[in-house]
């Protein structure tokens, strides 16, 4: 993509938004005071939980915010060859529309090639197509996928939108805390902390250029089992390179890419990285599916888990509040990234630990 | 309750409105594109729809609405001595809801007796003593429901507040489509009509108050296996007083009110209502899940179905857009009337279908 990207900074966010903010939906922040008090407990402040929800957004994810912000930096003569990506998950299917508004827009075709391995389910594949994408099948290995994914740049001269590792993808997916930080102020919650789930890192880089010298802490939120990268990265001052993990949070299964990194080993600008159990991945899905009645998709629970679950978290809030005076509330902001998900999934998560 | 109601016009409902809006949550519109591609027939309008998401409602159903304005309009020698009902569905925990928090609004406790048959679901009578109210159990006959909600009436003075059959519900059920109409309004997509669940007739005689003379058109969805009274008394002008059915749209199994079917079976205020399989129930439900990813109970899929699956609905939109000359799209907002359900019953539902 483009050689001279704008720098990661809160202007170059507005600008962004300003961009896109006609090609996207601005997701409704919703509250609960039922996950509210189990996230408030002995010897702390009471909690205050808002959800910012991108399960709501175009596509059912926010990822259609990075893509359309890259699609809005290329040139005309740029974006007549096409774009290119390889996901088999929402950025597929993000590139995919953004390709399509961004024709009407532009008035002239811009073509989208996805390369998806194989086997991908279908209703993914019949997604990103209806989309008007042209889907192109490779081996399901990383290099297998870079290999197709050449020779369609090399075919068509399209240009390569990757998932999260450039900039104009972590500013695009800043724009959701721009929005989030607005409406919880409307709503007399202004934040005083973001928690969000960290994968390929596009959207907690994001977040984390759109807080810095707010005032707003940022903490990342990965599973346990396998995803644990930026976590581990933190501790070892090292970024993760390549990740192996079955964790249900499939769109977290991802390493921290090298322009997320940046962002994300920065202690000024992400405060900490908190792991949680596939256990209370699950609990805390099947809590906001049932009492906020919103569909949401495993990946989205984690930030969830972290918040309503994990100790270290916990200790550091109670710490942050303490260092605050320790009076008032703590008003903590969680994206709910994605709802791409179905009925047919969930039995296959909870149908036998529900009987 | 009250000897002298409201009478039932749209200034009622608006003073009902202003008496209820700093206790309920103003829940938000949302569109789908591909559930009204999944509307737009040949030979006819391109049809948008609007869903007026009362499934994210406090106790996640609309009747919080009814059950606050209802107390609203009590006196505080009348709530000393307390409500009761009795109600194994979301009347049940909205009373109990509004009751505590009326208390905090007037100062005093207001005990709220709720009656509910012995073999109600144990997460039910959690969630209604979870808001405070005090459970008396019943067998589950309508007659020894009415002896015991009596004899509690007798022995607390306690004021009855039905779920759907007193002009205050309907009021405060009807401030639903004040803010629908301005919603869509403000997102330039004013109504045309309102589809609307009928079980008691509660939510949709106070629609159709809020509609009558505004040239929006009000109609009703009812299951149609062994549930669909309003639909058979319209045919047949006479009131249905009882219903016996198993349908999985429990929050419809009830018999259309005296009050209700006094608005209902008006032709100027309520122009149809239609009727829908099981099947369809089910389809409209997972389309709804799993594109609009917000969790919806049955009843609320009922009015959905009726728009993407009942033929006469769909001619009776095409004639009703050929009289207002055959131009432009149709507006048509669905009441989702709430989403009070859980990951058991979806398995329960859809898991052998789905395997």
């Amino acid at each position: 993509m483009s050689k001279t990207p704008l720098p990661l900074t809160r202007a170059s966010v507005v600008e962004a938004l300003s961009l896109i903010r006609f090609s996207i939906h601005k997701t409704p922040v919703l509250t609960s005071k039922t996950l509210s008090a189990l996230a408030t407990r002995e010897g702390g402040p009471k909690i205050n939980l808002l959800f910012k929800c991108e399960n709501l957004q175009k596509i059912g994810a926010f990822k259609i915010r990075g893509a359309t912000h890259a699609l809005a930096r290329l040139s005309d003569d740029e974006l007549r060859r096409g774009v290119v990506t390889h996901s088999s998950g929402n950025h597929a299917q993000a590139l995919a529309l953004a390709a399509r508004e961004a024709s009407a827009v532009r008035g002239f075709p811009i073509p989208a090639y996805i390369v998806m391995p194989h086997i991908s389910t279908p209703s993914k594949i019949a997604a990103t197509k209806g989309y008007g994408a042209e889907v192109i099948f490779s081996g399901s290995t990383a290099d297998e996928r870079e290999t197709v994914t050449r020779a369609v740049q090399e075919r068509t001269g399209a240009v390569l939108v990757p998932p999260y590792d450039h900039p104009h993808i972590i500013l695009g997916q800043g724009t959701v805390a721009l929005e989030f930080i607005d409406q919880a102020k409307e709503m007399w919650f202004p934040l005083d902390a973001i928690v969000a789930p960290c994968g390929g890192g596009g959207m907690l880089s994001g977040v984390a250029v759109v807080c810095q010298g707010t005032g707003i802490a940022v903490y990342g939120a990965e599973p346990r089992e396998g995803a644990d990268d930026a976590w581990w990265g933190l501790k070892n001052r090292l970024r993760v390179e390549s990740v192996k993990s079955l964790t249900i949070a499939d769109g977290l299964r991802t390493p921290v890419g090298v322009n997320n990194w940046a962002v994300i080993s920065d202690l000024d600008m992400v405060k900490g990285v908190y792991t949680v159990s596939e256990g209370d991945i699950m609990r805390a899905m099947k809590l906001v599916i049932e009492r906020m009645k919103i569909l949401i998709e495993p990946s989205s629970a984690v930030p969830v888990a972290v918040v309503l679950y994990n100790e270290e978290f916990w200790s550091d809030m109670v710490e942050c509040w303490r260092e605050k005076g320790g009076r008032g509330e703590l008003n903590i902001g969680i994206v709910v990234s994605g709802g791409n998900t179905t009925i047919e999934k969930i039995i296959e998560l909870f149908g036998s630990s529900e009987k």
